[in-house]
């Protein structure tokens, strides 16, 4: 039986090639390999994405609602116009505007660690303190759940969520879905509880000491309670520190705070479709960051890929049938505002969105693409396989999308580009996510792949 | 036809999955995919080929005859008692014994570049110079070849071969193989044409001014001149410098040399097989390094990583049916008597060698494995994908080994562990192949993919 099978996937294997190319000719398949490799080249050789995010980090971070964040808007526009854009405009948004302000400080205030600094940093949408803080003794918990379990303890305290990422699952994404929940719903479940401020174990891979930021979400029925970050080391720290020392007490000092919502904009560019220029495959990332680093991996990689798949198409002159446009949401960190307005905009424009690709996975070496499609659209992209192998796509699998395109909710295909997951959360949120974290030819094969899928979309449709 | 096309892949695609489980029983693969999943979890969480490479690197660079090569060693032999491996033993290898010395320099002497360092590392092997070093003027060309057509004017300079790697390869590895034969052969082709040294541009991806070393080869019958790499920015530079100052004059001072052969040694340790103890299934990487970095990447993940392959074994408490081998190779770099020496004991051990595998490609994220079998052989490892799914492991492909295992010519298969390549040759034979370039995650999930591989080759044969 084993011989057996073995032949079968022996037949099979070689069946399969022939069946690649019979879903598109294998005269098309030929060509469309040589513009692959065409577009693999350019992008590998000119690098021009990579020159393109070191001007968009020399900006700094781009939180919504910052002067970076416009100045990175313009930017992009001015960069759209520069490479020969079609249509290339600003869709106004109106976007939360939060500040982290100049202090944020928690210290030991008693006992054998008085005065022991944790390095921490406030996470977004947190609200500050009074000038001198809020004094308090700290309960640690494992998780968000177990705060309900000591329910009774927190009251008056610092409720400091200690829960590691998942280390075993191969997809750092998976984890950081299971641990982002302490992130965004702690100080709610604190609060309700009596708790006056939350410290959670940073969200990271990294074994260092940098904090790590993003959203927090409060209540309105439900006092609102400071939420910080601790970084890995810090975190291991005052673990260990509760143990010997029950008692001690963290002074938490934040002048972070929320200003009111501030105009902002997505910013739009396209390849005008020359046979159906009334279909759209859509292809973005998102233009603001969080106020730490450079927003080099999350996602000024996903917005100068996007907007190299459209000038890498333009210089190799491939005339596109369908309308190629990148879409640089404004947003996606607090608040998907710059999501909704394109999502409305799509609802009543009257162009049909074939596809929507995100880039917002870090700018590493490409693995796949998931796709949220009817199965016959998923195998009509999987037979693009041997294509898509030339930049380094080894897989097509169901299942993606992305923030920013979720709400395009008529689009055959929500598409999310899926480079190597293993390194982005030693950099997200933080410090570390800076220019020379990004490898260029990493960077590069990424808009080499997401080009290619883009063409063969606008070439056979979907 | 576009649609039965797909319907019939969607039909196959179905298939494909009966099939991986014909050609193992589904209760054999499930029990395997736990397996897989146990060791992988471990791997990561555990993080032992992370820790040793920590120590391995600490002990510095070990070149094939140097104290560090034999601490190193030792200390892998320690290890390898330390974690009950059996029959830890030391195979005698005599090595070529080649030292840096402590003077390496180039400066040009003349016109409006006087006083400019260019910044250099000696290849190794290379002879050295006199005290006060070669002093002749510059050549530059664009490839080995390139020598020949410009022989005329070869005599009395120094040939500056100022090759670039083709970065429109996928695969970073065959670029390396496109641009080596400079660094090899270079000294060769030159001094026929009576060149009195050669520089070359460093084999490298990477933007910065590091030199990367590498072994280059002398024929007897033609003169030994000197051979040095330049860094990328200051072949750049000289490049330029040529081009407004032909005359320019470089001086040249090295001091390494070529000492005689000196003893050194395998490191071999085993788990014996429960049923089938005279069947190998070895694994291995090389011990020695350039003198350059700490071989963190080259080849310190490989050695850590398949220590781990029989430690995660053991630590599972596995049993495998057929003996694991570890070995670690010394003198991959400049001379591979280790490989030899270990293929002249496995061809007269009376042991049956049913696969040799080989990490030696850099601690990066898990891709694939190359394998040099026949057809049945690779479709048999082929089936095994959705189990090395689970680390990582996207293909098995045709065509694979490493320099160190292809001396065992009667194994079943020959395979090499195949991570991502784009930034193995940022940090290869330089200063940047340190500890801190090696990310966790990505080594360790070689380990377990690697582990998986030789856990199923036990158990199933080939």
């Amino acid at each position: 039986m084993r011989t057996s099978g073995l032949l079968i996937v022996l037949f099979l294997s070689i069946f399969d090639i022939h069946l690649y190319s019979q879903a598109i000719s294998s005269e098309l398949v030929k060509g469309y390999k040589e513009t692959a490799q065409k577009i693999t080249d350019s992008a590998l050789v000119n690098r021009n994405a990579y020159s393109m995010l070191k001007k968009l980090c020399n900006i700094g971070p781009r939180l919504s609602g910052s002067e970076n964040s416009i100045t990175a808007i313009h930017w992009a526009e001015n960069k759209m116009k520069e490479l020969g854009f079609d249509n290339v405009h600003l869709q106004p948004v109106i976007v939360p505007h939060w500040v982290r302000g100049n202090v944020e400080k928690a210290v030991i205030v008693n006992g054998r660690y008085k005065d022991r600094e944790i390095n921490i940093c406030a996470l977004g949408g947190s609200i500050g303190t009074e000038i001198d803080g809020i004094t308090a003794p700290v309960i640690e918990v494992k998780s968000l759940n177990e705060i309900d379990s000591v329910k009774q303890k927190v009251k008056g305290k610092i409720v400091f969520i200690n829960e590691s990422m998942d280390e075993t699952l191969l997809s750092t994404f998976a984890a950081y879905g299971k641990a982002a929940g302490k992130r965004i719903f702690g100080a709610i479940k604190a609060a309700r509880y009596g708790a006056v401020a939350v410290i959670i174990r940073s969200i990271t891979t990294r074994f260092d000491n940098v904090p790590h930021t993003g959203v927090m979400i409060y209540n309105d029925t439900i006092p609102k309670i400071p939420g910080v970050a601790a970084g890995y080391m810090d975190s291991d720290f005052l673990s260990k520190a509760l143990k010997d020392s029950p008692d001690l007490k963290i002074n938490l000092k934040l002048k972070c705070k929320t200003l009111p919502d501030i105009p902002s904009f997505n910013v739009i560019g396209e390849i005008k479709g020359s046979e159906f220029p009334n279909e759209i495959v859509l292809v973005g990332g998102h233009i603001d960051s969080w106020d730490k680093g450079m927003g080099a991996h999350d996602d000024g990689a996903g917005c100068v890929q996007t907007i190299e798949v459209l000038d890498l198409i333009k210089h190799l002159n491939l005339k596109p049938k369908r309308t190629i446009r990148c879409v640089l949401f404004i947003n996606e960190e607090n608040g998907s505002r710059g999501s909704e307005a394109y999502g409305q905009y799509a609802d009543s424009s009257g162009e049909k969105h074939i596809a929507a690709i995100e880039s917002d996975a870090g700018g590493f070496t490409p693995r796949g693409f998931g796709v949220s499609a009817d199965s016959s659209v998923i195998l009509k992209i999987q037979s693009w396989l041997p294509i898509l192998k030339l930049c380094g796509i080894d897989y097509i699998e169901k299942g993606g999308g992305g923030a920013d395109i979720s709400d395009i909710k008529k689009a055959k295909a929500l598409i999310g580009y899926k480079p190597d997951s293993q390194r982005y959360f030693d950099y997200h949120h933080s410090d570390n996510d800076v220019f020379d974290a990004v490898n260029p030819r990493e960077l590069e094969l990424g808009s080499a792949a997401i080009t290619v899928l883009v063409y063969l979309i606008s070439e056979e449709g979907l």
